[in-house]
């Protein structure tokens, strides 16, 4: 059956991006950091189109993750610009250029209405009536692939606090970003967990979680 | 050469204790579950003096971080009793009976003086100058062993933002407590972690990081 999937990169202190979100600093202060760990590896660096990389422990857990994802779900944040608010007059399109990295239709949760937006192979839908709308479409369009929450923090926590993830992995950097966008913040108590397994790999330690019904 | 080092249990969401802290529930609410996966531990039964017991992949971490120790440093909130402010009429000789589990001594970080307290082989010396203070006296007490700062997440904060501990063990617990004392707050971004080893064992991961200078 298909699942309801997440995983992000996160500070030892519990930040899945630093103080001062901007443009410049899409994940804030120090937050490029997270991704340390990922961008060298041929499994990141092959479905982004780039050359070489690396083998390590983390290859197999990447292309896990990577596996049997049929749709995407993110939150105004991730998308941009920084900010949010209305659509800014100059059209923003994204992080990721003229081809995104995704391949597969993206579900963008907003206050802001728009038009769907086809960049190369993705199209971002922009969902303005709730993550329970946005988890409906993204699930029709996946069929009986999986739904990745892909982030940001506020609304992977939405998702967690609502009882609508299935699964949770957490990359823990070594890193500690003191502030800035804090996973899990809101989520607890009741949300039961189980752990699945802890993976060592170089500059990361892979922690992943079913939730438990 | 003896190290200064701190271990402790942790929900997901960060919080070494839940909410409501109280003589009746010294972690909080829901705190107790941090403690799960070690109290059926035999490598933690018999320091405790308790028969019987589980190995598993804990087993090693917890019999590691037991091993060199020559002293203790804890703040006034894990001695007790909860509430802080100065010693009550009635003495309070902390959580852990006639016969501490400690067996070696241990220093108490508190604003209130107070003389030692000696209970079967454990003396606690209440410091009122200071965190460095008391690590002084900790490390001379220690002689060529390590120091432990044992808790709770301020006193632990308090060493790591002031770059003197050299290595951190986080028993990563699968429960959210959702509020409580939180671990790491306000010690970010410039203390640096090199990540030495993460341990998946049942109900637990071990990450362990060493403090780079």
């Amino acid at each position: 059956m298909s699942k309801v999937r997440s995983y992000i990169s996160v500070s030892l202190d519990g930040y899945v991006a630093g103080r001062d979100q901007s443009e410049e600093n899409p994940l804030g202060v120090g937050g490029e950091q997270l991704h340390d760990w990922v961008v060298e590896l041929k499994a990141w660096r092959e479905p982004h189109g780039m050359e070489g990389g690396e083998e390590n422990a983390s290859s197999q857990v990447v292309r896990e993750q990577q596996q049997g994802l049929g749709a995407e779900i993110m939150g105004r944040g991730m998308f941009g610009p920084p900010g949010g608010g209305p659509w800014p007059d100059e059209p923003w399109n994204g992080w990721w250029g003229e081809d995104p990295p995704f391949h597969m239709p993206v579900f963008v949760v907003t206050h802001h209405e728009r038009e769907p937006l086809t960049l190369s192979d993705t199209t971002f839908t922009f969902v303005t009536d709730g993550v329970e709308s946005a988890l409906a479409q993204a699930k029709e369009a996946a069929g009986d692939k999986d739904v990745l929450i892909a982030g940001g923090a506020h609304i992977i926590n939405q998702y967690l606090e609502a009882g609508l993830v299935d699964e949770l992995e957490l990359h823990v950097v070594p890193i500690l970003l003191g502030g800035g966008e804090r996973l899990l913040d809101g989520v607890g108590p009741d949300l039961k967990l189980e752990q699945l397994r802890a993976v060592q790999a170089p500059g990361a330690a892979h922690l992943k979680y079913r939730v438990v019904r």
